[in-house]
């Protein structure tokens, strides 16, 4: 079992794209759906279950859908990319190529965890907004950090991706999903095929945070 | 900093409810606010923010809004336990207790940590599905997560809450949110009253998890 500290395990999880076709030992993969697990969930009721698929023919099924999405996604994010600096465009570039290896491996990948939830049995406060609803993801991704903070604690890949809940009624039909139960992830997991995690690149805290009021400065 | 263990956080991450008014070191919040950075986010842009709420007549106003809701959940949560086993309505009441005891003390609570999203950034690939969205939150609960995780290393009491959103138009103008911005989260922090964080009670694995398809029962 990883004794990796929590701090470092959440500096250090990038969304690692390139995955080694080796088997996770069930161990591992059991510890990785044991953290799922323990995280919080509205009413602590837990409405969200994962489907660990690993048969070759799902996986391919899944990896058609997805490749098409991405293929899509792609042509809109360079889009939105067109006239930023050239570091960033190369920053993009080089995710773009990962999640291409990603879209063409998918059958390859050993292992692919998809989160699924029931709205019925979650308390989505925000229903009610005139914006889009993101309540009932509180129940949901808590989970998923836990199943990304520890595969990256076993040395595991892996990347939280949603482009299939785009495709989500095929979906369900391929893993016989019933109702009332969605879609709200799919988590590849595997090896890295080369460095796989480290150092990440993020907005510090000075720019993600305001302190008390909405644009008043906050300073360590 | 804390060196604490990935898996004995997230093992031992209670929903603590009961928090003394002490404050918290400066540095202890910089690093609960920077792991929330460090949470991965749709095409990695970040589209969250948090607001660090100290000022009590905000954090008294907050309650006020905080204490009506919950007043209304708990009616409603009574007589969604009506007829569970006792030791179930027995745990049940604890919650509750200790949700009375925050919604009286809000205002004490050294800190009050407001997550806000702007939907306009983000990727939200299901919208277009016949049932209540969530993918938009799966940008801003790996954050909150974060946060929790960090909090527990650090030995602060901590628990996700929602209950705001249904208050979301008073709570924007209490803390001048501008368009397009809105609430997911309200996370109070503080120094455990008794115990805080402790082993916790979820569903095993194995009624978590499906191989490959639904239904088909995973074992380790």
């Amino acid at each position: 079992m990883s004794e990796m500290n929590l701090y470092d395990a959440m500096s250090t999880l990038r969304a690692v794209r390139r995955l080694r076709p080796d088997p996770i030992p069930d161990d591992v993969l059991h510890r990785v759906l044991e953290a799922a697990t323990w995280a919080p969930s509205g009413g602590n009721v837990q409405a969200w279950r994962m489907l660990l698929v690993r048969e070759r023919p799902l996986k391919a099924a899944l990896g058609a859908l997805y490749a098409e999405r991405w293929a899509a996604y792609t042509a809109h994010y360079r889009e939105l990319m067109a006239g930023q600096p050239a570091d960033a465009i190369e920053r993009s570039e080089r995710t773009l190529a990962a999640g291409n290896h990603l879209a063409e491996h998918f059958a390859d990948t050993p292992a692919v965890l998809i989160f699924c939830f029931n709205p019925q049995h979650m308390a989505i406060t925000d229903s009610e907004q005139d914006r889009p609803s993101v309540v009932g993801g509180g129940s949901i991704y808590p989970a998923v950090q836990n199943a990304l903070l520890a595969a990256r604690a076993e040395g595991l890949g892996c990347v939280l991706t949603t482009l299939l809940c785009q495709e989500e009624p095929k979906v369900r039909e391929l893993l016989e999903i019933p109702d009332p139960w969605y879609t709200a992830a799919a988590v590849p997991l595997g090896y890295p095929v080369a460095g796989g995690h480290g150092p990440i690149r993020r907005r510090p805290p000075e720019k993600m945070t305001f302190s008390d009021r909405w644009g008043k400065a906050y300073q360590r």
